[in-house]
This record gives C-alpha cells, sequence and structure tokens, in this order.
C-alpha cells in the first residue's frame, strides 16, 4: 500500500503543481497545505461533501469520469449557493481492490479537467484503502464580507426562484437503473454530470434584494425543508410553475435529488432578468409566516407538500 | 436517513454552538462555514485525515469514546507537526447501521472533550450511511507567516529528534489483538488515546535553528524516508539512542505506527531542552548528505534501515 499510495500521490502532485494559485504556499507532500490569509475584505468559504459507494452511487452505472466530476462538483455547488468563488480543494479518498490503474486514471481526468475550468487547485488530501470507494471533497473559496447567501436569510413574503429544470437528474438515474440509456440521453448527461451555478451564485449574492439561497442537492422537497425551518418561515409553491425537465415527472421534480440547481428567496418587488448566463431562473412560489409547506395543485388545490428527500441509489 | 441525519445535525450543533470561536462567522447549519480572513500576519493551515474501519480500526478493540478522540487526534497531529495553533474542524461521517445511540455519544464525546481541550470547534461537515464506518477529519489552525515547519526542510548535517518514546502504540495495538489487556495497561492507552503534541509543535517552530519536522503516524522508518526524501537528504539514525516504549520491541520502535510523536531536524551546534512541556526529546541520529538510510546497531555496525511502514490493522 504505501510504495503504491506514494506514487499516487506523486502522480496527483504533479498535475496539481501544473494548476496555478495564487496565495498557495504549501501544497501537497507535507500532511498540511498552507494558505497565505485573505485581504481583510473578504471571507473564507469552506465545505465538506462525502461520496459513498453503495449509498450515493453504483460504479456500474457511474463512468470514473463522471465520478471524478461529480465529486468535486457537489462541494463546489454548496460554495455556488453561497455566491463564493471556489479557490482550492482536498481530496480524502478511500480505494477498493477493484480500482484499477485506468479507472483512476480517468477519475483524476474528470476531476482535475473540472478544477481547471473552476479555477480550482487541489492542494492535499489522504488516501487510505478500503471496501467501499468513499470521496470526501473539501473546497475552500471566498466572497466579500459579509456577502455570503446562508439559507437561514429568507424573509415573510419573499419570492422563491430556482435556476434551470428539475427532476432531470432523477429521472437520468432511473434510467440508468432500469435500462440501458444511450450516454448522450440529457437525462443521463444531468445526472453523470451535474454543473455547478458558480456564475449564478455569484451574481445572486451580490444583488442586494436576494436574501437566502442553498442548492438541490437532495430535491427540492427536502431543501425547501432546511430553508425554510432555518429562516423560522413557510412556503407555498405552485405545481404549475415548476420548471419540469422534459421527461421528468412531478415526483422527480419535488423530491428528486442531484439537481444542483439553486433556490433561493428575495424580495417581492425585485424582478431578477430571466436568465442568468445561460440559465433560466423561475419564480415557483412565496414565502409565508406560517412553518408548514403547502403545495397549490394545477387546479388550485392546496395540500401539504410532503418532504420526502431523496434516498441516493439504496 | 434524512431526519435522523437532520436530528443528528441538531445534537452536533447545539454542542458545536457552546464552544467560542472568534473569527467563525457562520458554523453548522449551512453546507458551508464562513470564517473571516486572518490577520495578515498569520497564515491559514489546512489538513485532512481519513479512518477507515477494518483498514485503521477495529471495533471490537476500539471504544467509540477513543474513537472519537483519535479521529480529532489524528488531524491535531498533521497540525502539531506544523506548529499550528489548532483552530476548526469538520468532519465528515459514513455510518453504517451497527452504529447505535449510545455508539455515536460516546464517539461525540471522546472528539468534543479533545476539541474542548485543544482550542477546536467543529464547524461543519456530512454525514452519510454505508458499510463501514468511516470519518474524515478536516483541521484548520494558524501560524505565523513563514514559520511553519516543512518536511522538507531538512539539512545535511542536522540533527535528528524525537519526541517522547517510540512503538508504545504498536505493541498496544498487538496487546489488543492478542490477549485481553487491561484498559489501564500503558501501550494500550497510547494506542487508543494519543497525544497530539501541539504545545511541543508551536515550541519548535518558534526556535530559529529547527528546520524540518513532521509527526511519526506510520512508523519511524516510513515517516523519515518521507522527511529525507522530501528534503533530498539521507539519515543516518543510531539504535543505542532510540526511546523504545517500556516492553516494545525495536521492531515496534522503527516501524510501529500511531506514536503521533515528532521527528524533527535542527542545526548541529543546537541543543534543546531535554524536554519540552512533559515531553523528553531525544537526538537520535543525523542527516547526511546521501539519500540513502542507515541504521547504525548497537554493537556499531551499519546497515540499510528498511523502509517498511505500518500496515495499519489489517
Amino acid at each position: 500500500l504505501k510504495n503504491k499510495e506514494l506514487f499516487l500521490v506523486d502522480k496527483i502532485r504533479q498535475r496539481a503543481k501544473k494548476q496555478l494559485s495564487p496565495g498557495l504556499r504549501l501544497g501537497i507532500g507535507d500532511d498540511t497545505a498552507i494558505l497565505s490569509a485573505l485581504p481583510p475584505t473578504q471571507e473564507l468559504l469552506i465545505t465538506t461533501d462525502l461520496l459513498v459507494e453503495g449509498a450515493h452511487f453504483e460504479r456500474r452505472w457511474h463512468p470514473p469520469r463522471a465520478l471524478g466530476h461529480k465529486v468535486l462538483a457537489r462541494g463546489l455547488s454548496d460554495l455556488a449557493a453561497m455566491g463564493g468563488r471556489p479557490r482550492w480543494a482536498l481530496l480524502s479518498l478511500c480505494l477498493p481492490a477493484w480500482v484499477t490503474p485506468a479507472w483512476k486514471k480517468h477519475f483524476f481526468n474528470g476531476l482535475f479537467d473540472l478544477a481547471g475550468k473552476t479555477g480550482v487547485a487541489l492542494i492535499g488530501g489522504d488516501l487510505a484503502r478500503g471496501e467501499r470507494f468513499t470521496a470526501d471533497i473539501v473546497v475552500l473559496g471566498e466572497c466579500r464580507r459579509g456577502r455570503a447567501l446562508r439559507r437561514s436569510a429568507a424573509k415573510t413574503g419573499d419570492s422563491i426562484y430556482v435556476s434551470g429544470l428539475l427532476g432531470g437528474s432523477a429521472l437520468g438515474l432511473e434510467r440508468l437503473r432500469t435500462g440501458r440509456p444511450r450516454p448522450s440521453d440529457p437525462a443521463v448527461q444531468r445526472h453523470l454530470l451535474p454543473t455547478p451555478r458558480l456564475a449564478l451564485g455569484q451574481y445572486l449574492s451580490r444583488h442586494p434584494g436576494v436574501h437566502a439561497a442553498l442548492d438541490l442537492s437532495d430535491g427540492l422537497s427536502l431543501d425547501l425543508f432546511r430553508l425554510t425551518r432555518e429562516s423560522g418561515v413557510g412556503a407555498e409553491i405552485r405545481v404549475a410553475d415548476l420548471p419540469v425537465f422534459p421527461g421528468a415527472t412531478l415526483d422527480h421534480a419535488l423530491h428528486g435529488g442531484e439537481d444542483y440547481e439553486l433556490l433561493f428567496t428575495s424580495r417581492p418587488g425585485l424582478r431578477p432578468p430571466p436568465s442568468a448566463g445561460a440559465v433560466p431562473l423561475t419564480l415557483i412560489g412565496v414565502i409565508t409566516s406560517g412553518q408548514k409547506l403547502v403545495l397549490v395543485g394545477a387546479d388550485g388545490r392546496r395540500r401539504n407538500l410532503p418532504v420526502k428527500g431523496f434516498e441516493h441509489d439504496l
């Protein structure tokens, strides 16, 4: 193990070294990375995301390149929801015996490609062996002081928006599980190669009328529940206004996970542009003073929104 | 899972809230924590450490309280080697079905006790379920700019020191595996409840004659190999001078892991005090210009030091 570990670390290190990163004083090689202090106008954002084989993915459906992409994308999405600019990442990997050198190569290709596109430098991590592939990604980033969007800042009367389309990832997962979809199937692409909404999050954090935000990792109902719970408010969502991914059901859109779109609230008068970057924004409901979640059907009937959440692959 | 997850997060959050932490702007609750920028005189240190059931520990030998302690201690030890002051931690946990509420309670008691003693605030993390207990700890800390000790800074002619005694943890693990030792057995204590050498590391980083340092997590031979490899030098170690833990063999002392003592080099003239805090310091050898590792036997005979490293529990 140890020599292999050193060898793998060397290879990762060579790739990581090619990345430029101002502020990085010491990266992979020591057990601890060193970063210069940020300017006092900035704040440091830090998030971790754990991905476990069998709980979050099955290797027969997830090509290694897509998995490397997704491991980093999940951490970036958390940062996107705050409006942060990602800077650095650390990766802890538990590798089972089935991991081949080719699999590892593709995994790191997927990860480093997304890192390059989003300006992230890999500065450290840890390696172990074990029975289940497990990856814990740490993403560090920055934002202007006091500007980070929080999930706890929604106010009664706020408009509720989502970016993009909902339910596509859950639909793609269903197709991967039950058939042999073409890899180019848009829903499958959506599940395998999610796009963290970094530019949108940064745009929203500069917009003074935007109050609360989070990323939709576990499904609209559960993530909306978290946002309203942290803010001490309720919400009303209109079925007719939900931007449902083509082919997805209402259930996919309400309870399917891993869309990695942003859910945000803004003061009622505000009208954000219909899209930010290439991502459409849709008004789907309103924040209410109670702590209930209400779903207004296409027929106008109101019922409680069940909070189902996303049970991952198993 | 989700409701349990929210419940567990709530409980951890209540405990985490009681910790004071200047500079922390947002802790557990959002997906991302927010920290104020450090003063420009400081640098940020960050390390991750992955602990996997079956690879790093067996639950039949490791009481949950000791495991919670060890998860954090391993991350703190990395920071200690640099001379850093720990400030914050994030914890990603993968919990199998066998984890009971009582087990979790003891695990977090062990972790929060050590966090309290070392001034660390838990500011975030992630939770998943899976087949093997896995914990990835992220520890953030700070040190004065340019003062962090690195493993790559050893110079030819440097004296090589270790803190404390070597081989005790490997001896304790052997006793846990092969018998039913008393829990108060000092070697078992040493394995289960290691002490990160934070005060010593901070002392060494202020000492201008100290060059390179790292913590002994995987055994003297492998960690010395890492230090010399990163520094482009060799080393000569004298068996007669090794501070061996009572009852441990030379093999335990040379190749046994998890002692979490510090290995450091200093310019030859320098004589650090015989102990720093309560931890004795022992001169065990010298940095050489070749890239070989040489072991000088008690009889004066020289042979290559085999680099065996520590194969963990399996």
